[in-house]
């Protein structure tokens, strides 16, 4: 039988991750649900927050809690105490077992998807590890080279084509290429974890007014329109280019399930305008199921009870979700 | 007695302009409004939509109607017939009579302020004259080499720094001496039409994550904070650079007045999300007020009846506001 346990890693130890995994376990989940993370730090944590909290020790063979104020945690012990908002290079190695160890069990099929809390790049890297962020980590793990970063807000969803490159690397990195990879991986897994049969996918132009027939940049006749016209050929429902601000109208949603933008301000900014707060990242790509909150580890408010765990409910929602729809025959 | 009257531009007349203009007019107002357009043309759209219409012709020395189904207008004759959707080049010289007409009445006091209904800018080109948007045609009218469009839906502002450039020449047209200049008209309109006493103006990143500390491009360090900084010396309320993606959350946007974006699909996509159908654009900068709708000239809804008047009927009602807030000694 496939489990449909998620594992939940805590993240940044001295942000507001623990708090977060604290808050969710207060309600009672009808799936297991196990956290990667280091006991004490939770039950200080717990404290803290004036919360409840009951911690069982994982193993694979014995039920998992699924309890309000009780959770089930597969020890990852910090190497020194942690205060909240005091970042420390020493632990950023917990952190990064965390995430290897949830993703290795995503891929043996111990785990069904994985839930992952903010984590803080820079403390990772200044640690001796080189980490540019969750996605690149885990497809580096997974041996996968172009993953995609899709965020979702309720029924809004938007994927990007590029992420983490300055506005001046942009026009250059659009190449018909990528579009057709990444379009591609964005329509297999909407059809095999979020259930939609045949996924229509609005991609956007690069330039304002999708280039206005040449006039405002060339990008969209020389890359964009064939790349298109290629992935219609192979049987995909894809329409384009759209100018960006034609896209986002409640009238342009409608007509289609996710909007591929090509570049991360084209297609954040509506985003979280639109959900900020319960907008949910997946990557798209891997070979297992990961989603994210939207947010970073706000250390000025961890520890405070005034974190909201609202982002990480959703993307716990949703991972449960994708993982019942990928479990489908 | 300054003039409180509006004048309204009817726009292509083969688009929707003219619909929306008839459609405007079935309302009575509490303030006088002026259409420039040509009469015929006005009546034919009238009788293809069903609407009762009834025109009076201007003279500035008699009142002007106000009634519900009546419409005061400057007789702006099309050198040939015109039917719905059917562009030609022969009648773009009266769409242009129009505007001239009305941002001359701006300038010498007849008019409070001018709305304009969309035009069809090939045509006009097309026809011999250059036109690259009412922006521009009103900027070289009134002599101003850097105007400045904010787009307004409800209290949500956003003012560009760059709108009609491809995305590759953004970079290059970010400078700290365009940033103060446009800053400053932006504070200066807010203020004197908006009644803003102190506009908070925040002020976008280029790059994501507005450069994540120099990671993701440079243009912030070395263009953008010393801009700001410039700015703030001057005892202006500016804040950033933020990154776009925090920019429009609810909390986020509760600390400031308008957000100036540095190029169009940065800041038009979330505009036009929270806003279609009653955007408006607004021009800064110039030596008249005037506003406009956030949509094209829809040939292929012109005189079916399908035309949502609801942006120009915005258009319309903030520039009353506007005018009636210029007016305060």
């Amino acid at each position: 039988m496939r489990s449909e346990c998620i594992a939940l890693t805590a993240g940044e130890p001295a942000g507001i991750g623990p708090d977060l995994v604290v808050a969710l376990a207060q309600r009672a989940r009808d799936f297991p649900l196990v956290a990667l993370a280091d006991k004490r730090l939770l039950q200080e944590r717990a404290q803290l927050l004036g919360l409840p909290l009951t911690l069982r020790t994982y193993s694979p063979d014995t039920a998992v809690s699924r309890t309000a104020g009780e959770l089930t945690v597969i020890e990852t012990p910090l190497a020194r105490d942690c205060l909240p908002g005091r970042l420390d290079p020493a632990n950023a190695p917990a952190v990064l077992d965390g995430l290897r160890r949830a993703a290795g069990g995503c891929l043996n099929g111990e785990f069904a998807a994985m839930v992952t809390a903010p984590v803080q790049k820079s403390v990772i890297t200044e640690s001796g590890t080189p980490f540019s962020g969750h996605t690149e980590f885990l497809a580096d793990l997974c041996n996968i080279t172009q993953p995609v970063m899709l965020l979702c807000a309720g029924e809004l969803r938007v994927a990007l084509l590029t992420t983490h490159l300055s506005l001046r690397e942009v026009p250059d990195a659009i190449t018909i290429a990528r579009i057709d990879r990444m379009t591609r991986i964005v329509a297999a897994d909407l059809q095999r974890n979020f259930g939609i049969a045949k996924p229509r996918i609005a991609i956007l132009g690069l330039n304002p007014h999708a280039g206005e027939s040449g006039h405002l940049g060339r990008e969209e006749i020389e890359i964009i329109e064939p790349a298109i016209r290629q992935l219609q050929a192979a049987g995909l429902q894809v329409s384009g280019p759209v100018p960006a601000d034609s896209a986002f109208t409640r009238e342009a949603l409608k007509r289609c399930d996710v909007v591929l933008a090509m570049y991360h301000d084209q297609g954040l900014p509506v985003l979280k305008h639109a959900g900020f707060g319960h907008a949910v990242n997946v990557t798209l790509g891997l070979p297992l199921i990961r989603t994210s909150v939207d947010h970073g580890t706000a250390l000025e408010l961890a520890g405070t009870g005034r974190a909201d765990s609202g982002s990480l409910q959703a993307a716990l929602d949703l991972a449960v979700r994708l993982a019942q729809q990928a479990a489908k025959p």
